[in-house]
């Protein structure tokens, strides 16, 4: 289980958010407070956007603790949307190019949670993509592949659509495979202009996510920020959240309870 | 605050004391018992003595439990004695010359613990060294800088009482910048035939450290393995430990207790 | 393209191959005399054999000329096996993944050249493997690819019989994709007991490939060392070398002249 | 010997000089033409100036042209006045802390050269800073002490007349070690508003260093890039070179002339 934060609004230092707070990100990388497991190490990554229509990105395998690269960037760059993640590996190697935030053309995705039973579904999924999509993929993480898949499954046109026929993709394969449903999703995602946040999961908790009005503009994040000003907001499990310059709506976001429901 | 372990006997591998017991050193780079903070991802290191005098390093600054090269070279050396370390900064960058264990001809060393107001003596300590101990100085951490100040006190001709005296020279230092005497020293130094271990402190309560037979040798860590036949016993603060083929001693080490209590 | 050096013998230290000669494999990371480009610094890898069915692993993303673990390691460790090469991307991130050797069992590979319009055929090859061997790609890399396509073709029975259907493996793939025939293979493989090189080329001019009597073994490198006692002899192009203990043989290795005459 | 390079002026993206033109910085980290050795893979580092008063500072101990994040950062990042580096060592391990620029409050500095036989007089140079910059000491490279001594002399008052009296005390110490006066001294230095630049060496050849017009701005680097509308002009061994918003003066730098005729 990882950690992430991601804002928008009026541009900020990345450090208001990700280095500087007493329960900051890089603090949570350390001590995480909801998690389950205390130490987020195996890497970190920033996405942000600035002049382009492509996010900057900047990915490290350290523990996002000690990198003095990125406490100056988070000094210095100052984004209106921006998305910062801090990872503990529940499988796949400790690499650059596992670690989060994903990007490709203006989007940029990042993931907390675990896709059940994923090396045995990971060929089949994989096999689904169009060369295209294939030839994007750099590590092995489930997270990468599913964000290939939000692609495949109209991510352009329909976010959320997308997000949902992606997490039945991957249902449909546990179950191809033998395997009880298991997706574990509380994620970011956003694309220059817009954020959305999503927390879901087929079964137990999902984990957590909270949002809040910040400064000129609102934070979405796994855990609170202490910080005065804030009004802290737990995201229910099974929501969608679309975060605009035109404020913040939340939708249901139940893909697959009817073939839930079924299997159960 | 670090862990760390140190292994003299029969050649072993290296990973049935750093990598594959359950309560590895590894295991307790991501999970420690009985260290202030349980996490311990600011770097690793290894020496280990083989076919030459001086032993073999390697140090990162990865976590530990991310390494697959830590894993594989474990898995290969054996070694009848060496020393593995890994790393909780209080203070110092995260940078491979701030990794432990530090080498320095035959002699290795690593240290759990710190100088208090090291940064306010750091450079009378450094000014007191020879220029050819001054040039070895590669890193900024307190341990390194000790682990100097020992060969200046005759480290090859008198371990113990080198160590006292570069205590005392420690502590004459704050002293002198007027600051109370603080020193956290739980420590293994070996040179390719003997290995010691001392636990001590100025005050409140030295870090922990084990001692064990393993196998046909001796372990001596800063928390047990979880290992049939082992009989860990707590050594006791204010202990100099000596472990050679031909057993173990131990003896008192209280290098200053006259000059703290003139102090207090 | 890449430099590389390989041993089987008596066992002597990594460092009298890969670090301490005048012309070792580490000047020839920073000075290649006989390659395209003079530098090789997209990282470097060492493979061993020791007490263990399978080798040792050690790889790493600097240039292998300011590693000071590699330095030390190669002085530590003794084998009478061993593989070490350096890398010159010609395509694929600079990761630990994608440096070689590459290990799957008891086996170690490694590659100097270039499967040609390798992005156009990566993923029928891929598709090729069953799902064991899919599992086991961890990077990005032609060599890595062409490495578990041995496999697939049946290695450890046959290794030249292996090397060559799975050379013709690409060549067929490429032919499938349009693309005219190109394939650069100075390489070498061993299993802890054989030691096998290969200089091929499907058109135009194979890397280069030296052997010489080392000590009381032999080595086969990219360039001769400079050391006293050596007999470099150069491997002609469209040759299979294999050494054991019992001697070196070469067997002619041109698993798809009519293939390519037909093309022609 | 390293390459630099360094703009002001109306602010640009970073990779319009460092990472896109034929012949950018990271071209030159690969394939110098005008320095002693072609590879300068040994880290580097860029700092900027936008909306702090100090500069941010970005730094790695890959070849600068395999980082990703590099690429990307240089690709966002837009400022009127940065400093970026490539090295290749001359001494002192490759570590971030080795890297250039270096930086202090507003000010940051890079060199390309060398102080002959540092080993021998780096401890008296160590000595001579006051408490304050003797902490700031992070490495061990002959560049990052000049740059502390640069303070010593006055920098922020005077900057010209600081570089000549720290580049005498760099030639008295060298005299008081009984080394011939053998220093290479081509540097940037910024702090914000103003850039310098200085070409100087004790004798023999200085290392290249052009200026040229650069879009709304000026860049001066170690060697010409391949740009329409520049006009690179060789600025001439014993130049101390400033520009700001106003213009770009050039004066005589000839610290040490008197004290080396008299030496010679």
């Amino acid at each position: 289980m990882c950690r992430w934060a991601a804002y928008l609004g009026e541009p900020v230092f990345l450090e208001d958010i990700v280095t500087a707070p007493c329960h900051s990100l890089i603090e949570q990388s350390h001590h995480a407070l909801e998690a389950k497991t205390p130490t987020n190490g195996d890497g970190f990554g920033v996405a942000w956007y600035g002049d382009r229509p492509e996010p900057g990105l900047y990915r490290d395998i350290l523990p996002a603790w000690s990198d003095p690269n990125l406490k100056s960037l988070c000094r210095q760059i100052r984004s209106g949307l921006f998305l910062a993640h801090v990872r503990a590996s529940t499988g796949g190697a400790t690499s650059r190019a596992n670690c989060h935030p994903f990007i490709l053309g203006p989007w940029a995705f990042m993931h907390n949670g675990q896709i059940g039973g994923f090396e045995k579904i990971r060929r089949p999924l994989e096999a689904s993509l169009t060369d295209d999509l294939y030839e994007r993929l750099e590590g092995g993480t489930d997270s990468e592949l599913f964000f290939l898949l939000l692609f495949a499954e109209g991510l352009e046109q329909d976010p959320q659509g997308a997000m949902e026929r992606a997490t039945r993709r991957v249902i449909a394969a546990q179950r191809g495979a033998g395997i009880e449903p298991s997706f574990k999703l509380t994620a970011a995602l956003a694309n220059g202009e817009t954020l959305h946040a999503v927390r879901y999961t087929t079964h137990a908790t999902a984990p957590t996510l909270y949002a809040s009005a910040f400064g000129e503009g609102r934070c979405i994040m796994s855990e609170p920020l202490d910080r005065d000003g804030c009004d802290w907001q737990a995201v229910p499990p099974g929501s969608f959240v679309t975060l605009s310059r035109q404020g913040m709506t939340v939708r249901p976001f139940e893909p697959a309870s009817e073939d839930l429901a079924l299997a159960g």
